[in-house]
């Protein structure tokens, strides 16, 4: 039976029917991937998974809640797309309208904007909007113009968004037989934190699973408004996709943290590009630096003893490493060998690295 | 039910037993896409499916042989691994490898790496040693290192990377409930051709399909031994995964081509460059410029009529677009606009590009 997509596969839980045309790229039903060797470098007995959402189609859980959006939008009728992102709502925005046939404006702030990222929108044939200013310009832009131009905003104060992204807690649930006891998400917008409590909550009041999580969101410090308890004007880390001071959920996800018994973090850049590197390095699975935030974030709580022994922990890898290629690299300078191409240089070159 | 990999899911079919460490990152079952647009701009009617190997942890196939290989290795005592690889085999072998907490060496010819398949190599904690030639020069000094250190071969010469590899046929089975009538896929080294055709007669033994697919293989046109029946000894392509002019599955090739009643054919590099864009533009699929060899061989034999109407074609995309955004962008460039942050502005851009 061929997989054809998250919003077949929960239809009954989303907010389709049998007339709706689905615009799906085949997302979700990613990997949940237990870690083998980083538990034991913490010296701690917790069990950690990783939700893999790099494995999406474009790269990045955006596209769980875009499948929904365009879906949504293409049912409505529109003939375009919009929204403010740095970068992976972009990319996804401009898959599924390219998919669907329909056409996708991004604003983007000007300069710092990943690689990798900006090459998706621009080959999925999205029309690129650069502005002079930052990603909150974008946003009350994109509302503004809503109003004013035929186009549908998918940014994730779109409601569709969070209804596609609740599922991936539907697909944790039926991975583990149960809710984890702690789910920790970078958090950026705070939007898909508060999905995967819609989803986690949903899937318990139906019996599917004994308990909730405690949810766990992991900002960075240079740009932490949950752990600030205030907006922040000028938020800057190296991980582009939760530089964000001006949250749009951000009541939601207050919420999420009282009624889950929670709570909110930050972790350095230093921290993040740390973790990042370890789970490459230790586990063989590369994410982009702000997915890197869950997991730094629940080294840190571990190691403070905040989690308990035996705990079963979930963090989401919101993207792939792939998407930012260049933070990548300027980690790893000098790390390569040139010879001639004889075999006794090869043989000297592995001797002395074993 | 947790996924937790190919090798798990498919073990009856490969050589592990219980006692077998397996080492997995969640590899394998990947979308088949129904393209929905491509089919009506050619004109024809023929159901062409995409077999979206870019969604494979390291974002291409070879994490299916390589959890294989790594596996045994592992199994066999191996402290290290070792392959020469033009980008997609390194970061897998590396993934792999750290995932098991081995040491990958991984040969790679002087210059025109894709940045995003160096990044991964390099982040997974692989030692990369640069030689002062070309991918056939690394071949022969992988096949006689190996000789003289202690290090086991993960390239496609290692038979179990074939093994894993077969799988996606046998998804393919079951996604489609039988094999389709044909399968095209970029022939590089010509592993994963004669990898599929393995697993296609295999599940036909075993009645799990009523027929079998005709192999199509293509490969770019400045490094296409199989068209030209001979070696390359400077091939040359955009198309980096396949730029192999001494193919290691040279006779297994073509027994698959005589056996399944297919062919091998080229494409231009402009060719593969344009499919890459229109799957891109019009399904919002985004594959690495090798992947779209496949779909541009299929668009030639069904234009050309060598596809007859109501034919079910499967085109696997090898690796991800994110795995080589270089040449994304080179393709795309001047298609961003410049604004002030004001909504007229914002709308104007819009109107002007609806």
């Amino acid at each position: 039976m061929r997989y054809t997509g998250l919003i077949e596969h929960y239809k009954s839980r989303l907010p389709v029917d049998e007339n709706t045309k689905l615009i799906s790229l085949g997302e979700g039903n990613t990997p949940l991937i237990h870690l083998q060797n980083i538990p034991a470098l913490l010296g701690k007995n917790v069990d950690i998974y990783v939700k893999y959402e790099g494995l999406n189609p474009t790269g990045s859980f955006k596209d769980r809640g875009m499948t929904m959006a365009v879906t949504k939008a293409v049912e409505a009728g529109s003939k375009a797309i919009i929204c403010a992102s740095t970068g992976n709502t972009s990319a996804s925005a401009a898959a599924y309208a390219a998919r669907a046939g329909i056409k996708a404006f991004v604003l983007i702030p000007e300069g710092k904007i990943a690689l990798g990222k900006l090459a998706q929108a621009l080959m999925h044939g999205a029309v690129i909007i650069q502005i002079k200013g930052n990603f909150d310009d974008g946003m009350r832009l994109v509302k503004e113009v809503a109003e004013h131009a035929p186009v549908a905003i998918v940014n994730s104060i779109n409601p569709f968004r969070l209804q596609g992204q609740k599922t991936a807690a539907f697909e944790i649930v039926e991975e583990l037989g149960d809710s984890p006891d702690y789910h920790f998400l970078p958090v950026g917008n705070a939007g898909n934190i508060s999905a995967h409590w819609m989803g986690y909550q949903e899937y318990n009041q139906a019996g599917k699973s004994a308990k909730t999580p405690k949810m766990v969101g992991y900002q960075a410090a240079g740009s932490a408004p949950f752990v600030k308890g205030k907006m922040v004007d000028n938020p800057e880390t190296v991980a582009t996709a939760i530089r964000i001071g001006h949250p749009q959920s951000w009541d939601l996800a207050h919420t999420v943290e009282q009624e889950s018994g929670g709570w909110f973090g930050s972790v350095s850049d230093d921290d993040i590009l740390s973790a990042q590197k370890l789970l490459t390095e230790k586990e063989g699975i590369f994410c982009e630096p702000a997915s890197a935030a869950s997991l730094a974030g629940a080294m840190a709580d571990i190691k403070s003893g905040k989690i308990p022994a035996g705990s079963k922990i979930v963090c989401t890898l919101t993207g792939h490493g792939l998407k930012d290629p260049d933070t990548a690299i300027s980690q790893c300078k000098g790390d390569m060998i040139l010879i001639d191409p004889v075999m006794d240089e090869v043989k000297n070159a592995i001797l002395d690295n074993m």
